[in-house]
């Protein structure tokens, strides 16, 4: 059988994942990896999650029904919790707003089916999401890559690509994946302007706005538009979708997150995912709902602390060892550290040298760049090591590349 | 906003579920309902799945993994198990013919976008399951409806589309949503030879497969095809793909499915499924693998009895009760009864008397109709009522169309 000339359009348009090949070496317990784009299971609050299933137990009626199907839409009282954390000042979210995913990914999943033709201009960051340009290439999107700098996204470079015909605009406010930086207050108030002059969609990915280190984030893009809208009007003039998870916050495993969008296309989100897995696991949104009620913030404020000194250590480390010429992002919040290498270097190469030689993984940042280009990029991640194991790891890494660096000079 | 005017052309196709629509009114408990297609909860193995979660909670390791991320394929175990159940005498599966999906539907979702492009033509059933046709209305399909009779498919009738450019078989050949009936063993080979003369795709739906009452099905579509290439040659030349859940067997609520297909397929839909939601979520296939391995068989068996004696009430009832003029199946398997009303009766305005006057629930059978049609038939579920509901319910329901045809006859 010949497969490939029985592909569709859309699938024989996707390619595997470089990185995926790459990290496939991540089992081996003897690397010390700053990859994976993952939280550390050791802070998984397993106890309470424990807790919970035992009270569940106790109840066979709702025991039974945890099993059961459920309504496409969502388990009702946590997407009520969800319209409650997620209401603004001037946008008051209903459940008719939200509907429960099997995480942002599937969230992006549907909004590129409800939203994207074939050929259509989407502008993302530069570098963005890698799972974000996997859902958008089986949409066959071409892309309007956004320059950034330290404040997120550059305006000059958004509004050009809105002028020239991106319809479309995704992005992480936040603590970007895997870039590090988060947009400014001044520059969000002006994504939500251009939005409405350009007639374009946003798509607000918010995994990682609770995870912040020193002050709380901006005001998130869904809330600036609701003051620019005014009270009560989001849900006839919005433009600003946004998704969440509690994949950073409470557990990965239970792919549990959400869409907020407006009433009549959160409709039409209802119908693709019914089509798409009839509902998530009915078990899974109890379980992130109670987690969620109960021990979110104080759970969230654990994390804050944990994941903040590993940060410290990782900037730290970093400011220490690494030579000149190379530069990096202080993350205020998230899982990752974004390094840019001098030109003429090749993260790709230095990866097999740094899993070779110092038994160190991290992720190349070429596969983050829509386009092409980046090659002198690379993501590391802060989350899963201890403060200690990413100082030394960084010391090592910075000893490398500098290794490199000089072999490359000569 | 104008969302109708943003949405893509795929999402723009799809319509809203009638049924869905009708079926609120069943969260009324004083409604008998014979409308859903889903399992007993009070035959889910709760006690079995609490023990796992218990043993699960006492490794802590094992605990943490179960919330973490986790391969898009699937979890090994799980895969290993299913390749191990799944295999015939001429196809030997491996983990490499697996990928775990959010149930059955998922693998459906999965399986269209990988191939069917826009305006392709499909071949399903007359009648069949309708979230097969909410998935291949995604990707704008065309149908050709293929007859049925209490053998399944109509060979003619499959053979005319296959000559007239169908490319794509979707089938359920055992115990069929909504029809109730199966396809018979010649026509099982006859379906394999089809395939091969006329190159189809053809998606072998196995959801209702060990749910039989009398004896066990004729052969799979996917072991025929086994024998009819001969061993070993399946991965590399067969078309047949199958489809499997634990839904109807153990718990739909897991949202736990499979498809197994050739190697080269199974790597372009598992690059979908990481796209789609990463992963099926951890937890829910450790429990899924656990009960499988542990209890299934021994629980199906359970099931064959509750279910098989309730299959019994209502094709006796049915028999006894129904007015001369209507036609119905009778089920070796699965859920499901099909009913014919004499021509020129309507199932929908039936099904708004039967709530009314009988508090009692069906699902008429237009929506299973690919193309229209089929305003006089309706679905029966058997699996959720007491026998003896359902020959109280078969009784009312019986005089309600005895009334509605004298009326109309009048």
């Amino acid at each position: 059988m010949n497969w490939e000339a029985k592909f569709s359009s859309d699938a024989g348009a996707i390619k595997a994942s470089e990185i995926r090949e790459l990290l496939k070496v991540l089992a081996d317990p003897g690397i010390m990896s700053f990859a994976g784009g993952i939280p550390d299971p050791a802070l998984f609050p397993m106890l309470q999650a424990g807790r919970i299933a035992e009270n569940l137990a106790a109840e066979p009626d709702r025991d039974c029904q945890a099993m059961q199907y459920s309504q496409t839409e969502g388990y009702p009282p946590l997407r009520h919790w969800i319209a409650e954390h997620h209401s603004t000042p001037c946008v008051t979210l209903g459940t008719e707003n939200i509907l429960v995913t099997n995480g942002a990914q599937q969230s992006l999943m549907l909004l590129a089916s409800a939203l994207i033709n074939g050929g259509q201009t989407i502008a993302v960051a530069e570098p963005t999401y890698l799972g974000a340009l996997q859902v958008f290439g089986t949409r066959r999107a071409r892309y309007m890559p956004i320059e950034t700098d330290r404040d997120g996204l550059v305006m000059e470079s958004l509004e050009s690509a809105c002028k020239n015909g991106a319809r479309l605009l995704y992005t992480i406010p936040d603590y970007q994946n895997p870039g590090g930086f988060s947009l400014s207050e001044d520059r969000r108030r002006r994504v939500v302007e251009l939005a409405h002059r350009y007639d374009v969609t946003v798509l607000e990915d918010a995994a990682y706005r609770s995870l912040y280190y020193d002050a709380p984030p901006p005001p998130s893009l869904l809330e600036l538009e609701g003051e620019y809208l005014g009270p009560g009007q989001w849900d006839d003039r919005g433009r600003i979708i946004q998704l969440g998870t509690v994949s950073k916050t409470l557990m990965p495993g239970l792919r549990v997150g959400w869409t907020i969008a407006p009433r009549i296309l959160l409709e039409r989100l209802v119908l693709l995912k019914q089509a798409s897995d009839l509902h998530t696991a009915t078990y899974n949104q109890i379980l992130a709902h109670e987690l969620a009620r109960d021990i979110l913030d104080r759970h969230v404020g654990t994390l804050r602390q944990v994941y903040g000194q590993r940060r410290d250590s990782m900037v730290s480390a970093l400011q220490q060892y690494l030579p000149d010429g190379v530069d990096f992002t202080e993350p205020e919040g998230g899982m990752f550290v974004w390094l840019t290498l001098p030109t003429g270097m090749d993260a790709k190469p230095l990866l097999e040298k740094a899993l070779a030689e110092e038994k160190l993984a991290f992720v190349p940042g070429a596969a983050f760049h829509a386009n092409g280009g980046g090659e002198n990029t690379l993501r590391l991640s802060f989350a899963t090591c201890s403060a200690e194991d990413i100082t030394d790891g960084m010391k090592r890494l910075s000893a490398l590349i500098r290794r490199e660096y000089l072999a490359i000079a000569a």
